[in-house]
């Protein structure tokens, strides 16, 4: 047999998985990530769940080809080095990639987290057969991967397909990233549940009871039981998403974008009107719309991805 | 000697140039395209012409390797068609590759006439040594090619890189194309003649004298010369040119955006404001802001691109 490990590591948790060649997932397990103790105990800590999981499934270390490492960028891939870590505080430019190999004894593959699990999606999930396809992560921000020919897109920085820092509206909202009228001010879970608690105020003067606690799909409800405040900004979302698509299309051509993250837990209330906006805003000059589609693997997407990237180099 | 015939086709005119393999242009010509006498008419003149310019450099036939042809879009690469010909009324879907192929004897490559354009510059222009490079023509439209990866991007439905229909303005001013607020009705050279005709209309209730002739250069100076429309119209211009490369820095991360055709005879006049825009709009988060500079072949690009394509495949 022959896998390879793949490790999705974010600012709070990480998940480790060992995964074979078909992608299919072992065993897998997820930790506190612990960033604040700095990289060196973390990757002790993941080296030996990793020695814990082949344990658990009963493997040889041998089976293993190398490992997967999913981290938030920016990166630096050429030198397997976190640039800036905004939620790694003290991480920053820490050669995280040939630490862990060195602490493992295996090859590691670094990978921004947003294109592991679009490549994920793309070798296992919503995204199989499509060459060329587009995975929007709508969570706290809009996360993006894009895959073009079947690989991931790096661009010249390494930072390509940063698709929820898209300008969508111009002197729009700022964002924490400097910019003003960001995709993800807009079309993120956390966007629209911080506009679902403003407009409760402006409009009633007050917050309305437990709308602190409200989930994106929440939101999604109360829209389509016509809310009127949450029908508003639940739309606009989703218009704006769909500005996005039509951006993507003439950007890659792709085939498919795909819908994944907390806000796609909305299902068909989100599918429904984003395809309805994208008709709305599309143009008649050719028949290259991609579809909009559900992404399918969840949050497994991230390490099933980061490991089909250990496996690619032997391949 | 090795040389490859570069031919761009326009609604207008054709240019045709024999390159050779180091991108130097040994002879060219320019020949009305007549496309109204239909495919199979145009491409024997391309073929005549063709044996005119070996006449002309006196080259053996035998150098030529073959031929890129460069056409308006949408194509079907793989059918070697234009799949809509907006400018060539009659050529739908007409397999063009083949017939001049059959006409000449040479294998053509075909390619959409802004692709070899931004392959032209990427391989002898103002982007050499750039790997991922984006190439803006603002001309009539705003046409565009993606290089990534030192290769032009076609996207699934081969029709990638079509950025004068990004959307700049939600719910903005109406394009042909069936979209709204698309980026070639505020940047594109027509467009900024347009809007400063109608703006001088708007604010005086009479066209101001010769106006109706104005260039887009023209407006550029007009603007430095604080006349308030033009100086309006065009900032607005560059400001949307500037939202657009963010939206690029983050869709591709490439390393230079080039700006072409009519409108960037402006010079300094488009890059100054378009430089101070993009400071203005861009992130905090990462140093991978691209250099925008002026393209540097002219009307050169689409042959010489056209010509390189066509050595790819002996490459």
């Amino acid at each position: 047999m022959s896998l390879a490990l793949g490790i999705d590591l974010g600012g709070t948790n990480t998940k480790l998985a060992l995964v074979d060649r078909s992608h299919g997932v072992l065993v897998q397990q997820s930790i506190p990530t612990r960033a604040e103790t700095g990289p060196g105990a973390v990757v002790m800590a993941l080296a030996q769940t990793a020695e814990g999981l082949l344990t658990q499934a009963r493997v040889d270390r041998a089976a293993v080809q190398g490992i997967g490492l999913a981290t938030p960028g920016p990166l630096d891939l050429g030198a397997g080095k976190i640039t800036r870590a905004a939620n790694l505080p003290g991480w920053q430019d820490g050669p995280v990639r040939d630490m862990l190999a060195e602490c493992v004894g295996l090859p590691v593959v670094l990978e921004n987290d947003a294109n592991a699990a679009a490549y994920g999606e793309y070798v296992a999930g919503g995204g199989v057969g499509c060459e060329h396809l587009v995975v929007l992560t709508l969570g706290t921000g809009v996360g993006s991967g894009v895959i073009v020919n079947g690989e991931i897109l790096h661009g010249h920085f390494d930072n390509a397909g940063e698709l929820g820092h898209m300008i969508v509206v111009v002197d729009g909202l700022p964002c924490p990233c400097g910019q003003r009228g960001c995709l993800e001010r807009y079309s993120s879970a956390d966007a629209i549940v911080r506009r679902v608690r403003e407009g409760h105020k402006g409009s009633r003067g007050r917050e309305i009871e437990g709308s602190r606690e409200w989930t994106a799909p929440d939101i999604a409800h109360a829209a389509s039981q016509q809310d009127p405040v949450c029908a508003r900004i639940w739309d606009e979302a989703c218009k704006y998403l769909a500005v996005a698509c039509v951006n993507i299309q003439h950007a890659y051509n792709p085939q498919r974008i795909l819908l994944a993250g907390g806000l796609s837990l909305a299902g068909d209330l989100l599918l429904e009107p984003v395809r309805r906006h994208l008709k709305a805003q599309s143009w008649s000059l050719h028949t290259d719309l991609p579809e909009v589609a559900p992404a399918t693997l969840g949050s497994d997407a991230g390490v099933i991805g980061a490991a089909a990237l250990a496996f690619a180099p032997a391949e």
